[in-house]
């Protein structure tokens, strides 16, 4: 059989768009709604998704009044509550909870993802990040964030103690004989003992080990640091590139990087982050996506392309064009970007600011044909392994991806029509973790 | 309308017996079974109790392995993924999580409580905990466990500071107004920017207010500053006499406390810990028991009984008599309560154990008829408000109470047939906490 795609959604309850709760048909009060959730994951599971990842921020982001306050993602569910819930009306669908290296303790961490592991049957990710928003550090006692190099240094030794603490128990170290007396046996139990330069944790887990052995291992490692982080220990990679060039370079850099380090490239899948708008026609689906961008509120786009520019342009005249700025220490790519495309397009501060307020990532937007074609095309080019899918608006953009371009790719051979196993590393092709303490 | 009893379930997936797991129709390996405590909480609910209260540890006792071998509870899903997911199984039942104010940050407990309080309808409880085992300091870092008092103190201002992050917006924020885009009244969300002596959290935390404005705050305090905690801050209280006069003593003391800070006493409820054991007769009810301590291992029991007498007993012959032994520094009440009652019942070392290793707490065993009255009598004395009751093995041993004692209870009067309201709150007939920043 040709290699198939792997499909994940990467969600917000009301969806990953600024606009998107604006949207007809959407539902902003999906941040406080079980129910509208249970629908978009039964949605996923019923076309057969790999996983569903939830999206995190460890506080509310720092954004200037005027901007926040258009904001839906000030609140949200906290993802292990949202996931374990979920877990009880799911199947078969993976379930990947971020959980920060920076900002919690490895103990906490390995029980709770394998306790949710053994709930869901082996259906949990672990989605590894340092925590970047500088933010979140004023609400863990520090007044400033440690820098790129320690929280990657932490983050190496993070995942150490939670996968040692994961291997605790054998997995027949569980006998329950009831006649003798011997609930499990000791023999079969390693404490970890674990002593390094930023974790001290004695163990055993109190908790067996996880039905897949650990959880599968995210990362979107982007950085240097990030990459190398992602070659040693992520087994999927939430990957950000936004051309397919750019993605080739990424997936050959990082599975090089792997084999580098003595590690099997094919389980290291990199997944692409894509923002989908699918319509009848073309035409259709990018009226949708002019719609959606049109519902990103002034005061958000205006704070979005300042934020790119590096320059405050909230004072000039939202209706007349862009004048010239002073060179700054924003990203020279944000910034050449934005003013090329404001001359070329002949576009006001109001049209540019839609733009920068929008998603600004790789996208497909087109026919169940047209997108079927451009993941064929990243696929068959190895430039990804599938693509993290992020859904314009809920559940209307879901449903048209899930209705319209899975039947598609299932068609062309490039998408499973049935879940082949149980567990998430039964579905992305990943095998289960030797535990270093037993055979 | 006659005051009525409220009822707590204490629990463990296999029972909170040493010897449960062994008794004939456990379930020991519960432990990894979601489907077995969805039973278990469903029958709770069908009885109407007011919440279903989940045990916890920070890690592996720490016992010789002889003993922990026996134990049942060296595994055990963690209490937020378990109580999340059974939320997704029941409509009303309370859900009650212990977090550590010793090993967690304030921020993330206030998140996760918010969380299923969201996910649940408004049916959570946190149990404060300082966590009095010193191993599960090891587990986070420290060779060592803070002081008693440094515990608590820290957990005084952990408190503050989760239910202020609660209060982080106002009710009617989330205004969600898509035709002018704003999404909440920047007004009406406050950042608590809290700096105090442990703990600098700037906030606002990144959910809305919980359902029940805050979760039901249990304790256990049985010190003198943990019984000055739950009286400035506790709404249900585990308590652990084991007399009716020591309980009525505690419920003075701590309803008293509570009206020296100005709170009304009504508003915290007494609810001590119970072991039962329902029979059709007395005598089964006991024969009931006495079997269950006969599955006690021999080795845990030693090693229990050696705890409370001081004094390593293991060397001894176990079908001897109990030696003189030499005073030490263990407890002068259990030590001589185990003595004497070898010396008043001839016991041997074995015999002596099994009591050692079993349930040593308050303990109703009898008929349905026998216990009610037990209770009622607890209720009409004015020695608690309610009982947390603990089953000596699952599923009959909760089954016979929910079955025989809870109809008996209900045809006196004394206990709910149906639920009034929708929320733990309305269960325990606590008021919903203002929030200190807005009206």
């Amino acid at each position: 059989m040709a290699k198939q795609l792997h499909l994940g959604a990467f969600m917000r309850p009301v969806s990953i768009h600024t606009g998107a709760w604006r949207y007809p048909g959407a539902l902003p009060d999906a941040n406080f709604s079980l129910a509208a959730i249970q629908r978009f994951i039964r949605s996923l599971e019923a076309a057969k998704f790999d996983y569903f990842f939830m999206a995190d921020h460890l506080g509310v982001l720092n954004l200037p009044r005027q901007a926040l306050m258009r904001s839906h993602t000030v609140t949200s569910f906290e993802p292990f509550t949202l996931l374990s819930a979920l877990a009880g009306v799911t199947e078969r669908i993976g379930l990947v909870a971020t959980a920060s290296t920076t900002y919690d303790e490895p103990f906490h961490v390995a029980r709770r993802f394998a306790s949710l592991d053994h709930i869901s049957g082996g259906r949990t990710g672990w989605n590894v990040v340092t925590t970047s928003n500088p933010d979140s550090s004023r609400n863990f006692g520090l007044e400033t964030q440690p820098d790129h190099a320690a929280r990657y240094h932490r983050a190496r030794e993070f995942h150490d103690v939670v996968t040692g603490l994961w291997d605790s128990f054998a997995d027949d170290a569980f006998v329950m004989d009831a006649a003798k007396g011997i609930y499990f046996d000791p023999a079969r139990m390693h404490a970890l003992n674990h002593k390094g330069e930023h974790f001290s944790v004695s163990g055993p887990l109190n908790i067996a080990r996880p039905v897949q052995g650990w959880p599968v291992i995210f990362q979107a490692g982007a950085s240097d640091p990030g990459r190398q982080l992602a070659a040693e220990t992520a087994e999927a990679v939430f990957a950000a590139e936004s051309t397919l060039e750019g993605s080739k370079a990424y997936y050959d850099d990082v599975k090089g990087r792997a084999a580098t380090v003595g590690r099997n490239p094919d389980h290291i899948k990199i997944m692409p982050a894509v923002f989908l708008v699918v319509g009848d026609t073309v035409e259709e689906a990018r009226a949708k996506r002019a719609k959606l961008d049109s519902l990103v509120h002034y005061d958000s786009g205006i704070h979005s392309l300042s934020g790119m520019l590096g320059h405050d342009v909230s004072g000039f005249d939202p209706d007349g064009p862009l004048p010239d700025i002073p060179e700054s220490n924003a990203s020279k790519s944000s910034r050449r970007f934005m003013i090329e495309l404001a001359r070329a397009e002949n576009l006001t501060i109001r049209q540019l600011a839609a733009k920068a307020g929008s998603y600004g990532g790789l996208a497909f937007v087109g026919t169940a044909k047209t997108i079927a074609d451009e993941m064929q095309h990243w696929l068959e080019q190895a430039a990804c392994d599938g693509f993290t899918t992020m859904f314009p608006y809920l559940p209307e953009g879901l449903e048209d991806f899930t209705g319209k371009v899975v039947p598609e790719l299932q068609a062309r051979g490039l998408f499973r029509t049935e879940y082949e196993g149980e567990t998430l590393r039964d579905h992305l092709g990943l095998p289960r973790p030797d535990n270093r303490f037993f055979a």
